[in-house]
């Protein structure tokens, strides 16, 4: 579906144009276009392909999409594709968008996702110095927004992690911390998918031969490559301390299972012991004379009970109960 | 055996040769000679080895199979070892293929596999214009058709995993479960070996020097490489949940050997408190009044049932039975 | 809020200048400007970027504060951001400053702790032939307080390592100890997330191309790029003894667990010969003599006691009680 | 012990020569003098070093042993140490030979090993089109020797591996496996401590700036690079699987203690539930009428043994026996 | 303390000499001074400081001490700060020695350690040859000194490594064992914390662009480089076979428990049986066949034993006793 298709000259925009008119704005110097789809069909992309000259390889990926994110050079223009992360409740969804960047067009497919780049476009319209820098600096601020989306969900899998580590060491339902620090887990390994393999490649955007679209804009390349390994950063130590918690969840269930056998211990001593002192006093011998004695049922029952009371006493003061 | 073997011009077939023309087809300008040899015998081998001059130590490696999977580089020509992975119901069963590339032949000796390659020399012949790239393109068909069969292959283990999830969490048949984690494991490595020595050798096909029979298609294959990429990407993403899978069903069997004691103590008290009573009301005290009641044993037992009844009520609420 | 802004010529102080005079005295040669804000407002930070010349990015990173440490060129200036540790009780606080490095300013912004840079000024006013650098001199000299806060920090975790290898190896509270491992452990991870970005970066002050502020004083930063080496080793060591430390304390709980239960056999046993005793001769048989015997009952309770007395040797001897 | 000395030239054997003329041979052009000694004393040792102008540091390296494995320039000769592994019985022997090439020479000391290579010598004396190379060539057939002596190990070490899973899930002997997991750890390490140091050394034996003994036969050097990242691939396979192993086999020692728990409640219960009913009908209570019944005894002992045989019946079920 | 102070020219000793005389004697050409302090005050480091012109950085380290090992260029000369084991009984003592180097004097300053540098002194005055290379060579000898002194040392942590797995594999004091491993990894971390950030920057003293105090001895340095290589490795051997065998202490303490509860359910067996017998025969039914017959009881002891003499032997060939 065709969302948007724009063209612009020195920052300013011209108007919107009608799809078929694309290539001719493209030719045009100090001018360039830029077109947003959504979950396009194979003609709608092999149209724009035709307008905009794309590299049947990179189209291919558009259209295939579950890429790896990456940013590769063909020719002058640059291909990206981008994860976009989306909380739905607990879960992490993965949406694509992949981007063609010319020097005087972009491009921007996604997939997957209703959030689009109207934020994008309307910033970079208020801005007409920045976006007199031509399609470079459209290509940094799409890609801006969607490395912004990966704070928040950051940010939530750290709490989840925090309100884990409280059931941990309440011992609450270890069964389910179990589960969830899982669950946590493979969550953070998709987001590295999506984040890891963005820093090498937009290293190159800003240092060392830069393409050519992004030749005055490395410093806006840069800000992005240290955004995405502050999220590195984050996930990384994420992931660090979710292989100790489950390490230590291990401890605390194996401690648990100490805990249990020390009150088995203890309250079976409280059954045993009177049983063995009834067990002697229901012993037939004909001489015992504790049996005659009126006093002695409920002494024995006393003797009992005290013993109880002063084990009950120690197995507390050992913490055994 | 052979397979194949058939000459192309400009693109397009000339049309099957005998073996023994094929080094007077090797030296014509502009065409190319595609051979296709399946578990060759050593004299089947050395005979091409002399229609192609190939290198000794190449053919030597095409003979013995076993190899890693590599891309060498001989004067103007590669040799190339690629590992091929099939699914026989849960296994994953390697063949090979050794690549030779000339600049005007490609030999392909396969090796323990039925799946050849004739889909690629199909779609090949379908496509001039690209087949005119020479045996350069050919060795990208064969290699991007190896590489896509890695994929069903990963996404089989993917699901293998899911189901194992599953299983652990559902506390079924642990010992299966670590079994089957310990052969995914080992499945993951070999699916590693596989694809980890191909990524850093065929980067050297397209970025850098590129060696003579590759320039004009390297953008080829950097597709290649990318997709090697996902698939290692993949592998490790399940690599460390599989590890991470074995220690969390580590934890779920210390727990439920947890489970089993609090049971064992919880049904060991339910039968030990009544027996205590009994054993009370056998001694043989002369003076115990309670057993000349005429309500005393009826008593006694409704006692017995309602202690354990107490007991019960008490042991669900904590989760012990 | 303005902490201090005061010029600098030759290494010696010219004296406090107000905010608004100072793009004049930057224009002038063998002079520079020494600014401090602490928790400035937006208005503050813009003001000091209109008289500094700053570039936007750098201002709206020290603006928003949460920035990993760096060091990022920006022409020939410098902007850094940098973490100071602060224990709170057993916490540790990470309060952040950001500095902005020109051929002849320094403005450092710090937020979120009351401890400046005082001593630093100072002792740079008290040493002119060093403050004679310039404004790559103060940088160092800031950057070296910082530096230097980490190791008593650092010390502080290391002590609390050793209280914790104490109680796991005391068996002292493991519940205890688990939850202190684990927060050590976080506390190590906030530690190398201030340490190790400034690396790399602090290498690329003193080897290579150096940034124009920081020639001439690249054996100073070398010292500083040395200590950052210095407490990333320690943080290392930290790390991987504080894993063992955890690995090892499972071991010592699972080791417990055994213990009690062998405690508990024992006791067990103590308890249940004596009562299969008194079982036996609280059978109904009409013959059993030693019932009739009038030492049967004291001598029964003597083998009682005797075998108990026995086991109890045997359980001492073999360390289960 | 000197066990060869001979001279070729132009790939042809001269002729065995006495120790005292090797320098004279040294010197002739287009010949070279292949030299082997065992565990030679320190002045056969320096005599050679004599003759051949050794440096040093490599003589005394050559005549301590138990040197890492490496390829050491001096000058324009090489000097490398390689281990040996030799399969005796479960153990592993590392020997170590030392090899001096030099432009017309190769000296060989072997230290620890029947082994020598007389094959190789064989070998190289059957193709004098090769050994026309030179000592360079010699180099590499003893070389490709010593590494291909690493196969069969590693093939050892495989099969080792295989029969501990097995005896794993077969829960057999869990004490043996545990300590033959342990040595099959260790003797990982000590292939790979023979391996690793190898593989980046011979790197440069083919690739970039290569030493003169080697130029011409780099493309064999590549093959044994080749071979040495193959045993290291298998290496690290195996090391990962043992480490899986370890941790599996834990899991599988803790399962089985829960297991014998369950056996352990289940006996128990088959035996307290009759004890409790006994006790019941051992108590003395004056109006008991099951006592008077003529069928009381034995419906007792039939009520006990068919609550023992349902008992039986779903433990059985439940798996617990 | 002044431990000694010579002067060298052409390789001999000219004789010993005043402190305040160095400095002339570091302006003669061919001569070089060779002091060595031990424990010394800040008056003597400053003396020596002005006497050799030493950089404020180093002097400040060397008087400071717990440095990382390290090797710095000072414009043409080298800063060094090496540590030295020592074993003191089980414990390791780390003293440290720094090293300035000059293209004529070398002054080594240690710190808490009898052990100096006599022996190197007196070799090197043996070899004149040598000594002749200057205090380049001096600096060597005294690095090759300190590398020597790690072997014993690693050797007796391989030693206590060996005794370890001998007590975890005999299950002899499992918690003593835990602790010793644990200070055994502690042992080693500080040992690699000693040798590895000596191995790169003793790289640089051999390949590539060598301190110009270096050159023409780059072939012993590249000796000490490959002792590093050489205790390194063994370090990190011994690391990960400590690691395995705290993971493998583990399973034998958990395969232990299982033991002693396997032993528990046996012998709880062979009380439980009898004792229910027991309870039979104390039933008060009225008619019980058996309490009337004579050999009544004697039979019933004799079932008893019996029973308990096979479950013995049924537990003995299952392994639980």
């Amino acid at each position: 579906m065709l969302v948007n298709c724009v063209a612009y000259q020195n920052g300013r925009k011209l108007g919107d144009i009608p799809a078929e008119q694309i290539s001719e704005y493209v030719k045009r110097p100090e001018c360039f276009v830029w077109v947003a789809l959504k979950d396009p069909t194979r003609e709608e992309l092999e149209a724009m392909a035709r307008e905009f000259d794309l590299h049947p390889l990179a189209v291919e990926d558009a259209h295939n999409g579950h890429q790896r994110p990456k940013i590769e050079e063909y020719g002058d223009s640059l291909f990206a594709v981008l994860h976009i992360p989306e909380l739905h409740g607990d879960d992490i969804h993965m949406a694509e968008v992949s981007l063609f960047v010319g020097p005087n067009y972009v491009l921007s497919v996604r997939r997957g996702t209703e959030a689009g780049f109207v934020a994008v476009r309307e910033r970079s319209e208020r801005e007409p110095h920045l976006l007199k820098h031509g399609s470079g600096f459209v290509f940094y601020a799409i890609m801006d927004n969607v490395v912004d989306r990966y704070f928040p969900v950051v940010d939530a899998l750290e709490v989840e992690l925090e309100k884990l580590e409280e059931a941990i060491f309440a011992d609450d339902s270890p069964r389910q911390s179990i589960r969830e620090l899982y669950q946590l887990k493979h969550k953070l390994m998709v987001m590295r998918h999506a984040v890891e393999p963005l820093i090498e490649v937009t290293h190159k955007l800003y240092g060392g031969r830069v393409p050519q679209v992004c030749v005055g804009t490395q410093e806006y390349f840069r800000d992005i490559y240290d955004h995405l390994l502050r999220v590195s950063q984050q996930l990384d130590g994420l992931r660090d301390m979710v292989i100790t918690a489950l390490s230590v969840n291990l401890s605390m269930i194996t401690m648990g299972t100490g805990e249990i056998t020390k009150r088995l211990a203890a309250y079976a001593a409280l059954v045993a012991v009177p049983t063995l002192i009834a067990g002697v006093y229901g012993m037939n011998f004909k001489n015992m004379p504790e049996l005659d004695w009126v006093w002695g049922y409920p002494v024995t029952l006393a003797i009992m009970v005290g013993i109880d009371g002063f084990l009950w006493l120690r197995f507390r003061k050992a913490g055994w109960l």
